[in-house]
């Protein structure tokens, strides 16, 4: 059976780790990084996020503010907070949770963070930064599948990775952060002739689509390393349970066929998910050190 | 035998195509797209590819430019040029030859280029709306080579596209390009594990690595299209001649070998290096239309 690599663990200690380097900012640096959520409307879930993010920046000692404004606000008003933030030397880090309003342009406000707090990593900038290997900010959930890969595999040089997903938040900054480790890397997706040989030749496979379950044990390659990015709640197992409403999460992998066949895999939940927020503070971590001309801080998080 | 890709005539039907087109918009909209061309210098190599970039920028009827500044050139000086073309409504396109001499930093020089006018397609936020899909300025080798295989093959949907080499001027953008067109792309390199297997596997395969006639015969899948994007300057067959230090130009596929078991293939010289200018030619219209929010013009070319 498959190594369960345990993301839930690792993401704690990396919060731990970040907690004792901004202390030690504190201390030596005056340096306190400050990240602003941002969140409108009353989407249910984005709530549950955007209370996480405050509560682990907080556990951090970090700064943290959280600006929750009306379903009814105005691109206008979101745009003038925004640039009010990029103005703001307390504040290292931006996020603008998504999804925004339909009457507001989700890029337009995107695109008005700083580059330098966009902590998401979703500004063209630093896709763009990412595309040519200058230091940015990166999309915290593939950031966090290279960091358990690394933990894992030691160096990726030479390993044939596959990345099913091409999505701007995962897929795509996914190939480059594998392609930058060294990693012969192929992009498949829902056009992919024979999508399970494929991903039989890939020494990491990394999925990222959103559909329960889809990669099968037998498009896993024995011994390989399997990343699971999906998060899809599913009819619970019991029939009884499933008719009564009650719900499971499963990844975009077929856990327990993939586990008697790979070499490692990432649970879920437990593997990927824990990690996005922990990035999230690294990143804030990451751009305050940066603000001040720090980043020598930060070489025992690469 | 293959059949063999004639990037030297589709690149001359282009640069007519485009001629009509600026022709057509100067009598309709009043708008002659311009090319501002700067050269650094006295490279002999550079020499000559900003006169053909003139000449041909000239022959296709647009505003023409080319700034000549001696090696000494300070980057205040190279940067306030910048500026003002960034400034002039007459040019649509900036283009500084590389490489520049030693004392000035190429990456501020490029970052200084409006991303609007940057019609190699180099600066970091061109880089950034390729790889999420937005409209830019694309970098007109990998640009060429994909009109070729569009050209060619009609649909790319579903192919197995193999990039060797992950330059940013080439590899990285050739990448994004296939991946835009629904290939399932791989990207490899000097750190890939048996790259002969690899290619092998591989319905249009890329060699774009700079090391010359690298990729052999039995690298080919038969009936791959094959795209050489290399260029390399070699020694004469002839003892004779290649002892007075005559040359020969071949590409990074050993051809003879490749074209006797490809389907397609470009020559070299030929295949991909006329395309080059013909769509810095491109870009430069491209970039006039947008500037006047003309983008219909150039459905034509799509």
């Amino acid at each position: 059976m498959a190594h369960i690599i345990d993301g839930k663990a690792f993401a704690a200690a990396l919060r731990e780790r970040i907690g004792a380097k901004v202390a030690d900012l504190i201390t030596r640096h005056g340096l306190k990084p400050g990240l602003a959520v941002v969140l409108v409307g009353e989407d249910p879930a984005s709530q549950v996020y955007v209370r996480n993010k405050g509560e682990q920046t907080h556990a951090a000692g970090m700064h943290s503010v959280t600006h929750r404004l009306e379903a009814s606000t105005t691109q206008e008003d979101l745009l003038a907070l925004v640039h009010s933030l990029n103005a703001d030397p307390a504040i290292h880090g931006i996020l603008v949770q998504l999804p925004l309003p339909a009457h507001i342009d989700s890029n337009a406000v995107l695109a008005a963070i700083d580059p330098n707090k966009d902590v998401d990593g979703f500004h063209v900038v630093n896709a763009g930064r990412l595309a040519v290997g200058l230091p940015g900010m990166v999309p915290c959930t593939p950031l966090g599948c290279l960091m358990l890969l690394k933990d894992h595999l030691g160096s990726l040089t030479g390993k044939h990775a596959v990345v099913v997903g091409r999505s701007n938040i995962v897929g795509k900054p996914m190939a480059q952060l594998l392609l930058q480790a060294d990693c012969t890397v192929t992009i498949a997706h829902s056009r992919t002739a024979d999508l399970p040989a494929l991903c039989r030749t890939a020494d990491i496979l990394v999925a990222a689509v959103g559909r329960p379950e889809m990669v099968k044990g037998d498009w896993v390659k024995p011994g390989a390393v399997v990343i699971d990015v999906g998060i899809n709640r599913v009819p619970a197992r019991d029939p009884e349970a499933a008719a009564a409403g009650k719900t499971r999460l499963v990844g975009d992998v077929a856990y327990d066929e993939a586990a008697a066949v790979a070499g490692a895999i990432t649970p879920v939940p437990g593997g990927v998910g824990p990690m996005t927020i922990a990035v999230l503070l690294l990143n804030t971590l990451t751009a305050a050190c940066r603000s001040r001309g720090l980043e020598a801080e930060l070489a025992e998080f690469a």
